[in-house]
C-alpha cells in the first residue's frame, strides 16, 4: 500500500465564523493498526454543528481538539486492514475516526454497517445515527409529547430536525418545522410534519402563530436566535425545552446588544412552570439499542428519513462546515472521500 | 356584633415598587356567611413576593387582582360565625381571605390548626405552609439532591429559603444560604446550614467560590438578579435549578441594560446538561399530605424552623410589604392584626 494519509488539523482556533486559515492540512505515512484495531479508509465523514464547539476552548462538555490535533468527527469507514477477527478488509464501519482520509480504530470502539440493510449506510450519520439518537433522546426523555400535542422544532430540514418532526407524529404529536428560507421549508412538508414555516419570511411570526393555533408544548431547541425569541411568548404552562444546541450563537464572539432579556427568559420559565433542560447525545448513550430497535424499521419504511447534501472530497470539507454554521448546507450534511 | 369590615384593596397596579397610591383601605359592613361557610376574623396575615405578580396584569399564571378588589393572600384566622358543622366559634383556621379584617370561607376551603401541636400556628403560614410546601416540592420534584451534593439557596433566611436548606440537610445534602447582609447570614447559619453568604459583600463571588469546592449541584432560584449571575457558573454538570420566584426582578420596569445575555444563559445550560425547571406551588398540591406527615415532626423537633418578622396592624402591611420585595424583612413577613 503506497498511499498516505491526508488529515485536516486545527491550525488555529476560530474567532467568529471559521475560515480556511483555522484548518491545515497535512500528509503522513499510513498508520498501522495493532493487535484489536482495524485501519479504516474514510469513505464519508459526517459534518456537525458540534465541531464548533470543539475548535473553541471555551469551558464546554468535551474538551476541545488541540491546535494542531486532528478535527474530530463521525465517519464511515471501510476496512482496509484487519487485526481483529471480527473485521475483514472490505466492510463498512462506523467510526469516530475524523476529518482524515485514513484511521485506525480500535475494533470494539466501530459498528459494523449492514450495505444490504435496505437503507443507505450514511443513514447511520445521519438519522439512524447520533442526529437520530440526539432527536430521539430529547422529545422521549425531555420533550415527552403526548398525543395531540404541538411540537415545534428548527433547522427542520437537518437530520436532528427531521427526526425530531418525523418522531413526533409517530408519537401521535403536531409536528411543525422551521426552516431557513422557503425551499427547505417545501422539503420539510415533504417528510410529512403538519407544517412548515420559513423563519426569514417577514411574516414568521404570524405564520408561527398560525400553524400552533393551541400554543406550542414541546419546542426542541437546537438553534435559538431569533427563532427561540418568536416560540418563547407560544409556549403553553408545563413545556419542554430539550436544548441540544445553538448553532445560531456558536460563532458569536461577543453578548448581541442589549437590553439583556435573561430576566424575561426566566420569568417565562418561572410563570409557565416551563421545564429548559440542555442535553448531548452522550448522555443518553445507553438509549441507543431501543433507538435503532425501532429507528431501523421506520426508516425501511420511509417513516424516518432526511435528505443528504453530500459534498466531495475531503478538501472541501472547511468551507462546507462554515457555510453549515450559516444554514447553508440542504439536508444531513456529508463529505464523500 | 357591631364591627366592620375593613379591607385593603388594589387602588392601582404598581410602576416599579409598589406605593401607598397603589392601596385603598375601606371598611363596609361585615360579610354573612351561608350555609357551609364561616366568617373569620384574620388574626395573622401573610405577605409574600408571589402578591406583586398579581398587582400586576403581566400575564402570568393566576389571574391579577382587579383593580378596585381585595388584596389575596393566605391567612389564619378566628372563626367567628359558623354555619358548618365541623367548625366553632374560637376555632383557629388557614385560610386564603386576603387584606381584611374579616373574611367569609367555604368550611372546606380553610384548615383547622391545633394551637397545642407544640409548634405556633404561624407556622401554618411559613415552614408549614404554602413556602415550606414549595421548598420541599421543589426540592425532592427538581432538585432532588443526592446525599453529598451541594443546595444552594438565596433568600436564606426567608420562610421558602431557610426550609430549603433545612430540608437539603435533611435530605443528605449539603446546604449553603445566601442572604442580605451579615445578620441575617448569621441566622442562617443558626439554622443549621454548612455555610451563609453574605450576598452584599464585596467578597461574595470568592466566598461562593469557598463555600462550594464542588461546585453547586442543586441551586434554588427564588431571587434571580447578581446572586444568579455568581451561582450560574458554579453549577455542576446535570446540575437541577428549580425556579420558583425572581424577587429581584419583580418590580423592574424595564429589562436590565446590555448586553443581552440570555444566549450565554442558555449556552449554560446546553453545555452543563442543566435543568431548568419553573414551578409555583399549586403545581405539587398533591404533595401537601405527605409533606405536612413529615414535616410536623421536624418542626417539633427545631429541624424545620424559621425566624418571624411580625408587623403589627393591617395599616402597616402595604409599607412591610414594600419592604419585603427589597430585602428588608427578616424573616417570614408576617401582619398580625
Amino acid at each position: 500500500m503506497t498511499d498516505e494519509n491526508v488529515q485536516v488539523r486545527l491550525a488555529s482556533r476560530p474567532v467568529g465564523r471559521p475560515t480556511a486559515d483555522n484548518f491545515a492540512f497535512a500528509s503522513e505515512p499510513l498508520p498501522s493498526p495493532r493487535d484489536g484495531q482495524v485501519l479504516l479508509r474514510t469513505r464519508y465523514l459526517s459534518l456537525d454543528p458540534y465541531m464548533r464547539g470543539r475548535m473553541s476552548d471555551a469551558p464546554s462538555y468535551a474538551p476541545p481538539v488541540e491546535v494542531g490535533g486532528v478535527m474530530v468527527g463521525g465517519t464511515i469507514g471501510e476496512v482496509v486492514e484487519s487485526r481483529s477477527p471480527g473485521l475483514k478488509p472490505g466492510d463498512l464501519v462506523l467510526a469516530y475516526s475524523g476529518w482524515q482520509k485514513y484511521g485506525v480504530a480500535r475494533a470494539e470502539h466501530v459498528r459494523k454497517l449492514d450495505p444490504d440493510s435496505g437503507v443507505p449506510v450514511t443513514t447511520a450519520l445521519g438519522v439512524l445515527g447520533m442526529p437520530g439518537l440526539t432527536a430521539y433522546a430529547g422529545l422521549t426523555q425531555i420533550g415527552q409529547p403526548k398525543a395531540g400535542e404541538t411540537v415545534v422544532v428548527a433547522a427542520a430540514s437537518g437530520p436532528v430536525g427531521a427526526a425530531v418532526g418525523q418522531l413526533a407524529r409517530i408519537l401521535g404529536a403536531r409536528a411543525v418545522g422551521i426552516a431557513g428560507g422557503p425551499r427547505k421549508a417545501d422539503h420539510v412538508r415533504s417528510l410529512g410534519f403538519d407544517a412548515a414555516l420559513d423563519h426569514r419570511s417577514p411574516t414568521f411570526g404570524d405564520d408561527l402563530a398560525a400553524a400552533t393555533p393551541d400554543g406550542i408544548d414541546v419546542y426542541f431547541e437546537n438553534v435559538g436566535g431569533h427563532v427561540w425569541d418568536a416560540v418563547l411568548p407560544r409556549l403553553n404552562r408545563f413545556g419542554r425545552v430539550p436544548l441540544c444546541g445553538l448553532v445560531a450563537a456558536y460563532n458569536m464572539t461577543s453578548p448581541p446588544a442589549g437590553p439583556d432579556r435573561s430576566p424575561l427568559l426566566l420569568r417565562s420559565i418561572l410563570t409557565k412552570s416551563l421545564t429548559v433542560r440542555g442535553f448531548i447525545v452522550s448522555d443518553f448513550a445507553a438509549l441507543e439499542p431501543e433507538f435503532l430497535r425501532q429507528a431501523v424499521p421506520w426508516a425501511r419504511e420511509g417513516r424516518l428519513r432526511c435528505r443528504e447534501d453530500i459534498v466531495d472530497g475531503l478538501e472541501n470539507a472547511p468551507e462546507a462546515f462554515a457555510g453549515m454554521l450559516e444554514g447553508k448546507n440542504f439536508g444531513k450534511l456529508i463529505v464523500r472521500l
